[in-house]
């Protein structure tokens, strides 16, 4: 496949989907662009923009006109509409999705008709809007891009969902599902537990003075609170083995901290904000 | 006390009293400007910038030429400082402070020498960097600048708090100590907490493909784990019955969490997160 014929097919248009739509055609990677979503008015606007050549409701004939297929809906959108894509895809299509956990979708990747060739995919990047009118060309630059092949993908595949990562500006990291849906469960879907908790705890009604007194750290302590419900919900239910045990893990620490205060260990206490504030330090954001 | 002819103390260069001294100065609130701190790079540094016209490590001294004295330390420093303050203080002097938590420092003040004018101070901003080099006029700008009079601070001397905060460009609210340390154990000190639990579980050691991942939501959710030290320690130790208190409330929708999710039960988690959303959108960060 020469790189710059492709025919590309892009299933959803929110801001992951449109994103990487605006993102393939600024680096030309894709000779055709196809948008596939049920919401005409966005398949509209991602016409207008310039981000896709062509947009349809139409999944079977979005993907039969594709050599490339991405998946860019919440997870279980993804697991639900594998199937149909397996059933309309060209022999030899890269069947690859944008999907925030990997275990479930790679499986039932690995289920997909013989002659496709699947790789599961995660750009590490994100907003707390959605939809087409916040997607931007820029969103990966420079971000992480999980790949995860499954075994039977071709290396050729691989290589081509690589070369896809490389051209939106992203850095590839092929990862095991498991290790990937682990490491996320930490990173990403343990701190969106902790700020939706937060939030029901500082609320109006119990604390008055607090919402007129809330600075930067509590804006982004809890700034992942507002990510889309769908988009998590997913999230959560299919790394839910994951979360429970980086909830149970988060627990112990959380516990001493709770006692060393109470007995006021100031050397205790001291010893583990140091250790906290040095990990942070050497995180370099 | 005409306003432009006062002569300001300020004792620590830090972030908070370094970026209060370069506001004053912007403002043209006061006429002399004194600095104190024990580290002399730092006063040399301050004087260098002009945010002060005068540097000493004698605290008895800038406290004695100044019509009014801003305690700008870690609050245990505060409270330690305070009785020497107010053997030295003039006649009159308005004795404020920035420190973070409110209850033990105005207890404190209270016990002052008679003549002397105390309010308690805290302008609700910061950064995860400390010293007089990331100081900066416009921290304040727009701001909460919580004021706490004690039962004793004359009409005047608060009025006089009240227009220095609205000389930095910050929102002077006057709050009960008792309602301001509840209040920011749930919007600072809390997620301060949770962001120095998550930093200790995820780490190299046992996550190693965490932390090359890690995208904005983590950033965000653990920025405040690389605050300063030995502010932190003083912060929760003064204020830890409304910490220790909201370490229990946030225990409850957390634990609540782990089992609708643990019984994957979606129209409970669907309502949660779609609660969280609205109240952290309700919030117009």
């Amino acid at each position: 496949m020469a790189e710059n014929a492709l025919s590309v097919c892009v299933i959803g248009l929110g801001l992951m989907g449109g994103s990487l739509a605006l993102a393939l055609r600024e680096a030309h990677w894709a000779e055709w662009l196809i948008g596939v979503d049920r919401d005409v008015a966005m398949l509209a606007a991602a016409e207008a923009s310039g981000a896709i050549d062509t947009g349809t409701t139409d999944l079977a004939a979005g993907v039969a006109a594709a050599d490339v297929v991405l998946l860019a809906t919440p997870v279980r959108t993804i697991l639900r509409l594998l199937p149909e894509v397996g059933r309309h895809a060209r022999p030899g299509a890269l069947i690859m999705d944008l999907g925030s956990t990997k275990q479930q979708i790679c499986r039932a990747m690995t289920g997909l008709p013989e002659g496709l060739e699947p790789v599961g995919g995660h750009p590490m990047c994100g907003k707390e809007v959605a939809g087409f009118a916040s997607a931007e060309a820029t969103l990966f630059y420079q971000r992480p891009f999980v790949l995860c092949p499954v075994s039977r993908t071709a290396p050729a595949a691989l290589e081509l969902a690589r070369s896809l990562a490389l051209a939106i500006g992203a850095r590839p990291v092929v990862l095991d599902p498991a290790v990937h849906d682990r490491a996320v469960g930490a990173i990403s879907h343990l701190p969106y537990a902790l700020a939706v908790s937060l939030m029901s705890i500082v609320n109006a009604g119990r604390t008055p003075a607090a919402w007129s007194l809330a600075a930067g750290g509590f804006r982004d302590t809890s700034r992942v609170a507002g990510s889309d419900v769908s988009m998590m919900l997913d999230i959560l239910l299919t790394n839910r083995e994951a979360v429970l045990g980086w909830l149970d893990a988060f627990a112990v620490p959380l516990a001493e901290l709770r006692s060393e205060l109470d007995r006021a260990d100031e050397t205790a206490l001291r010893e583990r904000l140091t250790a906290a504030r040095e990990n942070r330090i050497r995180l370099r954001f």
